[in-house]
C-alpha cells in the first residue's frame, strides 16, 4: 500500500511553466484555457500522447478528441479527459493533471465532461481560450451552450507563446530528430543509384527514418531539372540533381532539413549555385544569439540573396519549430501560412529554435535548397545537423540494378 | 499539345458511385456536402491524400484542412480545395473535379474558397451537409456566416453509407494490408525472446509493417497475467502469453488483427481458451453472406460466447472497417464509441466489410484475443489474414541475449 509521502512522490511535477502561462493568459484575458489539439494537449501532460490515436483520430460515429482544462492562476484545478483506451498509458505513467479521466469515447462526450469538470469547480469563465482550428464543431457547440454567456478566443497565440522556448529535454529530442534525418538521408542518397524513382526514394526514407525510431512525417523530393516536389515515378538518372526536404519527428519533436545530392560529379554552376545558398544560409545564422532582435536573421539572408544574380528565382525563409512545424518564433509575414512577423520585434531567447531555407528554383538546373535548424543560445547558436551540406554524391555503395 | 479528345482522355472518371451519393443526399435532405476530413477527402478523390500532410495538421497559425464540395446531383459543379503543396500532387495525378485549387493554407481560408466556389454557382443551399467532428471551429464559423439561412447537419452518416460497400480494388488493399500486419507480427513473434519489453516488440513492429510499405497506425500488446495493453518496460518472460493486437494501413485501408504468441508451450487451459475463442469467431463469421442480415453475426458470436464458462470475463465486437476503424455497417450498440446498431436490421452486402472480435480478459491467465477481417461475398465470406489463429511460439529465431 502506497503511503501518503510515496503517492506524492509518484505523482509528477506540472511540466511546463504555469507561471509562465498564467502570465500569458492574464495578458490575453482569457480565464480557462481548453486545449484540444494533440500537440498542445502532449506539450500540457509533459509528453503523454495517446498511441493509439498517434496517426488516426476517426473512429466509429466520432473522432478522438484529447480536452486538457486550465483554469488561470489554479493548476490545482487542472483536468485531463482522454479516450478510454489511454488508461492504459496513464497506468503505466501517471499524469500530473489534478484529474484525469481516461473514459471518453468522441467528441462531444470528451468535451461534455470537461464542462462537467468546470461545473463542479463552480467556475463562469468570461472568456475562454480555446483552439479554434482544433476544436471540431460538435464539440464547440456543446461547449457554447454550456457557457451560454462566455466569450470564445483563440488560445492558439497563449499555447504557442507557451511552447516557444524550449528546455533542455526538448531540444535534446530536436538534435536526435535532426541528426537522424540526416543520417536516413545519406543512407538512402548512397544506397540508391540511376533509374531510382522519387517514389522509391521517398519511401526508401520513410522506412530509414522509421529504422531510426524517428515517426516519418513527410519527404518532398524534386529531381533533375524539375521543379515538382512530390514523390512519383520519375526516376533520378546520371547527371541529375536531387533535393531532398523531409520531416520526421521524434517522440513529437520535428527534425526538418534539407540537403542536396547528385549522379555523377556536381560542375562549377552546380558548386557555385549551391556555395551561395550556404553562404546565405550562414550569413542568415551569423547574428542568431540571445537577446538580438529575431528581424536580424531576415535582414542579414536576405541582403545577401539580394546581391545574387539569381535573386528573383530564390527564397529565403525562416520560422520556429518544435512540436509544430512553422511556430513561434514568428519571424515574417511571407511565409507559407498566414503569419505575422511579431517576433521579429521581439529579442531572441535561449531555447528558441529557427528553421533556416534558402531555395533556388533555378530554370535550367532544377530545384536547389539548404534548411537547417538553429538553437538560440546565451552565447550565440548551435545548429542541428551541420553535415552533408554539400553535393552528396548518389548510389556510391548502391547494388547493381 | 493536348487535343481535345486527348485532355478528355486524362480527366479521370469520377471515383465513386455519386447517383448512389445524389440518393443519400437525397434521402438525408443535404443539398451540397463539405467534407473536411482526410478520409472522406481521399474516398471522394479516388485516393488522393496530401503526402505532406498524411501525419500532421497543425502548421504555423492555422492547420491543414482539405475541403471536398458536392451540391446534389450536380458532379459537374464539384470542387476540391487543397493545400497549395498538393499542386505537385495534382501535377503528377489529375483529380477528377471539375475545379480543383490547391491554393489553401490554412482553414479559414481553405473554407472562403469553397464559399466562394459555392456563390459563384449561385447556390443557395437550404441544408448544409458538414462533418461536425472534422469541421473546425473557425471554419464552421466561416460558412455559417456566409450562409446564414442554411442548416447545418452531419454528413457523416452519408458519407459513411457512401464508403460501406468497398470496390474490388479497395479489398485489395485490405487483404495487403491484413497479410502483411500477419508477417510483420510473426517476423517480430519469432524473432524475439524472453526479457523483450512490450516497449520493444511494439517498436519492432512498427519497424516490420514499415518496411513492408504500411503505415503503421498502433500496437495494442498485453502480455503475462496483466490485461495492460500499453507498450510499456515490462518484459516477456518464458511462459508468458502475448496478445498483439496491431492497425497498419495500405494507401490508407487498415488491416487490424490480433493474435496470440507464447515464450514456451502453451498448457490444456490455454489451448482450450484459445480454441473457444477461435470456435466463437468461426461461428460468427459462419452466417456472413450477402443478403443475411447483420445481426446474425452478433446473434451467432454471442450464444457460442453465452455457453463458456468464461463467459463473464469474454466480450465479443463486430463492426465494419475501411479507411475508418470501426465504421459501417453498424452492427452493435455496445462498442466502443456510441453506436447505432441499424446495420443489424439491414442484409450485409457484397464488398461490406466486418470486423469480428472475441476477447477473454481472463483472472488468472492473462489477456488472449482473436480480431479477423471478412469480407461479405454473394456466396459467403472471405478471411483475410486468415492464419497463425493459434499459440505462435516466440524467439524461434532470436538472437542469444
Amino acid at each position: 500500500m502506497l503511503t501518503a509521502a510515496k503517492q506524492k512522490e509518484t505523482t509528477p511535477a506540472i511540466p511546463f511553466d504555469s507561471g509562465r502561462l498564467d502570465r500569458l493568459m492574464e495578458e490575453a484575458g482569457i480565464d480557462v484555457v481548453l486545449a484540444t489539439s494533440k500537440h498542445n494537449v502532449q506539450y500540457l501532460l509533459g509528453g503523454h500522447r495517446a498511441f493509439f490515436f498517434d496517426y488516426m483520430d476517426a473512429m466509429g460515429v466520432s473522432r478522438y478528441l484529447p480536452v486538457f482544462a486550465y483554469p488561470k492562476g489554479a493548476a490545482q484545478n487542472a483536468a485531463y479527459i482522454g479516450h478510454r483506451l489511454e488508461g492504459f498509458q496513464k497506468e503505466v505513467h501517471p499524469l500530473w493533471t489534478p484529474e484525469t479521466q481516461t473514459t471518453s469515447s468522441g467528441s462531444v462526450d470528451a468535451m461534455q465532461k470537461a464542462i462537467d469538470h468546470l461545473r463542479r469547480l463552480g467556475l463562469k469563465p468570461r472568456r475562454i481560450g480555446v483552439e479554434l482550428s482544433f476544436l471540431p464543431m460538435d464539440a464547440g457547440a456543446a461547449l457554447r451552450a454550456a457557457f451560454p454567456d462566455a466569450e470564445f478566443v483563440d488560445a492558439l497565440f497563449v499555447l504557442e507563446r507557451l511552447r516557444a522556448i524550449k528546455s533542455p529535454a526538448e531540444l535534446e529530442m530536436l538534435r536526435v530528430a535532426s541528426d537522424r534525418v540526416i543520417d536516413s538521408m545519406l543512407a538512402v542518397i548512397e544506397s540508391h543509384g540511376p533509374g531510382t524513382t522519387k517514389h522509391e526514394f521517398a519511401e526508401a526514407l520513410r522506412r530509414e527514418e522509421t529504422a531510426r525510431g524517428l515517426t516519418f512525417e513527410y519527404c518532398l523530393i524534386a529531381a533533375g531539372t524539375s521543379h515538382n516536389r512530390a514523390p512519383s515515378e520519375q526516376k533520378w538518372q546520371q547527371g541529375d540533381v536531387l533535393s531532398v526536404d523531409s520531416g520526421g519527428n521524434y517522440h513529437g519533436y520535428i527534425g526538418d532539413l534539407a540537403r542536396m545530392a547528385i549522379l555523377g560529379e556536381p560542375d562549377a554552376e552546380l558548386e557555385d549555385s549551391l556555395a551561395e545558398i550556404e553562404a546565405i544560409q550562414r550569413a542568415a545564422m551569423k547574428p542568431i544569439k540571445a537577446g538580438v532582435m529575431g528581424g536580424v536573421v531576415y535582414a542579414e539572408g536576405e541582403k545577401l540573396m539580394g546581391q545574387s544574380k539569381n535573386a528573383k528565382h530564390m527564397h529565403f525563409l525562416a520560422h520556429g519549430m518544435g512540436l509544430v512545424s512553422h511556430e513561434a518564433p514568428r519571424l515574417t509575414n511571407q511565409g507559407p501560412v498566414p503569419y505575422s512577423d511579431e517576433d521579429a520585434h521581439r529579442p531572441l531567447e535561449t531555447g528558441m529554435v529557427v528553421s533556416v531555407e534558402t531555395t533556388l528554383q533555378h530554370p535550367r538546373r532544377g530545384f536547389i535548397k539548404l534548411e537547417d535548424t538553429v538553437i538560440v543560445t546565451p552565447s550565440g547558436h548551435e545548429v542541428f545537423g551541420d553535415r552533408a551540406r554539400g553535393w552528396n554524391k548518389g548510389g556510391t555503395k548502391a547494388a547493381a540494378r
